[in-house]
């Protein structure tokens, strides 16, 4: 049994949460937040630090924001645990994942990161279009679902109580926005409109804002994703190839970091990008099993 | 660089040869085959034993038949030269793998076994869509395009000359077959046909028996799947995803196997299938640039 705790406990730390009390080679341990109060109809014990919790932890899964994951997978590698966390800024994954390399190693412990699904599995799957079409272009084409970091950046612009901005997949990589923002009272749409157009993260997209009077109204956490790759195999063009998926998104990366705790307690010490791990390590029981199976 | 020798000259063997011979980072040092005499337009050493050429081996591509590899890869891993071979009798990897593991790690080299695409890449496919999607069901729909297996089986059915069985995907894993036969004069049209709906290969198909005056008129080796998974993540329903390809058969097998031969020059000695292999090392290069890229 490999022994888990869970570190946050939002959207994607009540999801961990399931996934955990799902898998039959896992103990779910201990729930890890800012307050320690029970969480009524699950029986596992809440604490505001891992020390408080009696059994040793092999892996913690961060279920914490992208900014506080390298101080915070630091703190438990540094300890010995290991941790699993979905870290999505792509263009710093990089220097996370040498950063967390080093102190795993010192540590003996094992960083997975960026183990959501993009960046994640669809990692994974962009990887292996590569190489079976060494040349050629991939086009990741995201939604129709919500985007965090845009729906972010138009709340913290004047006037907005709240904001979704959804993400709708034009083809080829490119995407359309539709923002729908709840005003505070008094404050004009227009200006908000503006606002949102200009801003860094819609400034080169199609976007469209959309005022409604409640923002639960439009809430939901449907996503997808279309992968696509064509170019040329052992010289030979026309090989075409795609992925597509449409899932509940919190649901889904919390499965996949479930199975990348398991792959963490298989690994050698250090860090890992889900593209650096045997997809089979991410299943349980044996590698055999799964052979025969799915090979 | 990796030395490199393809072994086999067959439709898979040619279009390896194009795989290699287009990668950065691999040298193509030989080609074995039965008759040694020199291919036009390709300037590499051809010889009938791979003690002939002048390059040590790092790895050897097997290109040959299926029930042929176990030995043949058993050979060259016992001299302590890698293997890669797409051995493709789904019911028989497991032990194959078995063999093949002992004789990789007594001859401290290593072999990668059932990389093709299915098995291969589809088996990785598979694997992860366990992985996100733990309960449900996947179905693999394959072509259409041609099996060989079936138009084997075909072929060895009395008074036919030559013959093609396509797979046409009816979805949920079922398939009709297609089967185009060449006849000897005097054959009876009736009789083969009643032979090919009878052969276990095509007892439990629907199956299709079309004569043809010359069996090249309906040759390709065009082929596709349809991957799909539909189940539950962390307790949640209906999330759903497919994998889709159409693609030139032999130019894909030869493109993963030849990504396999890289990442056999990375592995530790033993026998693996691709499910357990990272997909990064796949890739030629360095790790850091695929996490940049493609993370």
């Amino acid at each position: 049994m490999i022994n888990v705790a869970v570190v946050g406990y939002g959207n994607i730390g009540k999801s961990v949460v399931k996934a955990v009390l799902l898998a039959d080679d896992m103990k779910l341990c201990g729930i890890i937040r800012r307050t320690p109060s029970p969480i009524p109809s699950i029986d596992v014990p809440v604490a505001t630090d891992i020390e408080h919790l009696t059994e040793k932890i092999d892996v913690v899964i961060l279920c914490a924001p992208s900014r506080s994951i390298p101080d915070t997978a630091g703190k438990y590698l540094s300890k010995g645990i290991s941790t699993v966390d979905s870290f999505d800024i792509h263009t710093q994954i990089k220097d996370v994942r040498a950063k967390l390399d080093k102190l795993a190693k010192d540590g003996n412990a094992v960083s997975v990161t960026a183990a959501g699904w993009d960046p994640g599995s669809d990692s994974c799957i962009r990887v292996l279009m590569q190489a079976m079409i060494p040349t050629g272009v991939t086009y990741t084409n995201f939604g129709p679902g919500m985007s965090m970091g845009h729906s972010v950046a138009v709340k913290a612009i004047d006037g907005v109580v709240d904001a979704i901005s959804m993400t709708i997949p034009l083809g080829t990589g490119i995407h359309r926005r539709m923002v729908y923002v709840q005003l505070e009272k008094g404050a004009e749409f227009t200006r908000v409109e503006n606002a949102v157009k200009n801003d860094p993260y819609f400034v080169h997209d199609e976007t469209h804002v959309i005022q409604v009077e409640d923002i639960n109204e439009v809430k939901n956490a449907g996503h997808g994703v279309d992968l696509q790759r064509l170019g040329m195999s052992s010289g030979v063009n026309n090989q075409r190839m795609s992925f597509n998926m449409t899932i509940d998104n919190p649901a889904l990366t919390a499965q996949i970091m479930t199975g990348c705790a398991r792959a963490a307690c298989r690994l050698k010490s250090g860090c890992y990008t889900i593209i650096e791990i045997p997809p089979v390590d991410l299943l349980p029981g044996e590698r055999e099993y799964w052979v025969s199976k799915l090979v």
